[in-house]
């Protein structure tokens, strides 16, 4: 088969795309081909039994989707974005990227023709959701988002289940929760800070935390991430109904409850590391964030995240650190 | 004030028109310039107090909301739309209309800077809801649409509520009841012949039912959809809150109650003019269709719809036929 993935030098990018070419295969479908497309270089590491092709440009420049399409892949991941800190304060960039770069690639699978209808996944967010939020989102809660990043997602939710009904596409959408312990530099989102204090500590580093600790908020690891894309890559249509979007699971956790997980994983001078410094704008924004979902329907499609947040964390140590944290600690 | 109706050549664009050159005022501002927009000419009757001006074009074309906005308008109507049935046949101009159209006004706003924040009243629809639907929806049920039209009315409304929220506009969206009953031929909507089967039968001209009597539906008169927007265009901004659509009150009845109407208003004979002739594809699309609305947000902000069909008809024959219906039937 043919596989493309759209946003592969992002984080979560670059590991769905490790996973494929390791894999070689998504469920019974062999890899033939890779394209990765990103606005930067993209690169997979050692891609022995896929043959890897790539296109370095800005998808939601006009005829970039259709040269992308063009080889009629069989499945695609739509991953790129401009995450929420950026959208909300750039307001053209969020909109030209994630609104009308993500309707330009359903748009080249529609001119494709009637005879090719891909599989695609598309990366949405439980940013979708805006207050008032109840304790747990309930999988029919309404989509009211309080932030541009939010309705751009909204928006592509209800246009990838409407190219569904229509038959152009074969669209599925997973709500990902934070993405949470995030390696590297922080990016630009606004959540951010939710993995820093938790990365930082590991690599001996101090953390701010902005927030108050009783701070609620719905967790998964980059590795469940990928493993809801891949999962979602290979779901029955026909189980999923016609709309089209699914709240991933996650772990529902305080800032209190991941600090504590981070004493059990490490220790009491990594927790040490952990600076509050409150930020009234950041708590604004947070305040109106989704604490909680019940993800039935994703849970009865088969979709699995991490049990606790101590989980999240050693999935953090063994992916980016190398093992225990007695090993890769500070 | 200045005041901007787009879509003014339309069934309810032209009765807007009709009551804002009448009154020459909306709520306690008086109206000096009143510009009508609509691919086809739109005329205003008789307009002694206000002046008037004209644009010919389509609101989707490049550069046509700038023109439209340039005169900074104190309030916008923004009524331009393709309708149901024909936005699930040409998938293209339903897009380009309902969402590409109404972005690009919304746009023309935000691009005009941050002094100008209009008062735009958006004419959405109960379309935005899909099934499955309770038998009274509230306020809080989600956007899931069943077709493109409903899809590009809940995009029109998320992309309201952003820039509303980003101080671009003073966005209001009215959910609008089927409206019923229509006056002139029918237009291209699925649900045209719930207005048919009694418009017809008061000019004594036989009507087509598609569908069984006990099918149940949410109407208002065209009379009741005008106050609508008069009383969106004056609402305090503070009181409608972030979420910027309201469904509107209306009338649920089932057809079987809009013929005991039609027999209460008119007679039998009337009643005999409707020839049953079940249509599948109009009955399964029907199947989905809100039922009933508690509409509880928008009848505390003051929205008013009748209380009954009878109530409906009448409206369309005093409003259309002139008079009693002993006056002006057949």
């Amino acid at each position: 088969m043919r596989v493309v993935v759209i946003g592969a030098a992002g984080m979560l990018g670059r590991k769905l795309v490790q996973r494929l070419t390791r894999d070689a295969a998504v469920g019974p479908g062999r890899i033939r081909r890779l394209l990765l497309v990103d606005v930067v270089p993209a690169q997979a590491d050692d891609p022995r039994e896929v043959a890897i092709d790539t296109i370095v440009a800005d998808i939601a420049e006009p005829g970039v989707a259709e040269q992308v399409l063009s080889g009629r892949p069989d499945l695609v991941f739509d991953l790129a974005a401009v995450v929420s800190g950026e959208a909300e304060r750039d307001f053209e960039k969020g909109y030209r990227v994630n609104l009308d770069g993500t309707r330009r690639v359903f748009e080249a699978a529609r001119m494709l023709g009637r005879g090719y209808r891909p599989r695609l996944v598309f990366s949405s967010s439980i940013a979708v959701f805006g207050p008032p939020v109840p304790d747990v989102i309930g999988d029919e809660h309404r989509t009211t988002p309080a932030t541009s990043y939010g309705t751009q997602k909204a928006i592509a939710e209800l246009l990838l289940s409407d190219y569904t009904r229509r038959g152009f596409i074969d669209g599925v959408g997973i709500r990902l929760p934070t993405i949470c312990v995030r390696p590297g530099a922080p990016n630009r989102a606004v959540s951010g800070f939710f993995s820093s204090i938790i990365r930082e500590p590991l690599n001996g580093v101090p953390a701010v935390l902005p927030v108050s600790r009783d701070v609620r908020h719905w967790f998964a690891s980059p590795r469940a991430a990928v493993q809801f894309l891949l999962h979602a890559a290979t779901l029955e249509s026909d189980a999923i109904g016609p709309h089209r979007s699914l709240t991933m699971p996650g772990v529902s956790a305080t800032v209190a409850m991941q600090i504590d997980a981070l004493r059990r994983v490490a220790d009491d001078d990594a927790v040490a590391l952990i600076k509050d410094e409150p930020d009234e704008a950041t708590a604004r924004i947070v305040a109106g964030w989704p604490r909680s979902f019940d993800a039935t329907r994703a849970r009865a499609l088969g979709f699995r995240a991490e049990d606790s947040f101590d989980e999240i964390i050693r999935v953090y140590v063994e992916d980016e650190l190398g093992g225990p944290v007695g090993a890769a600690g500070p």
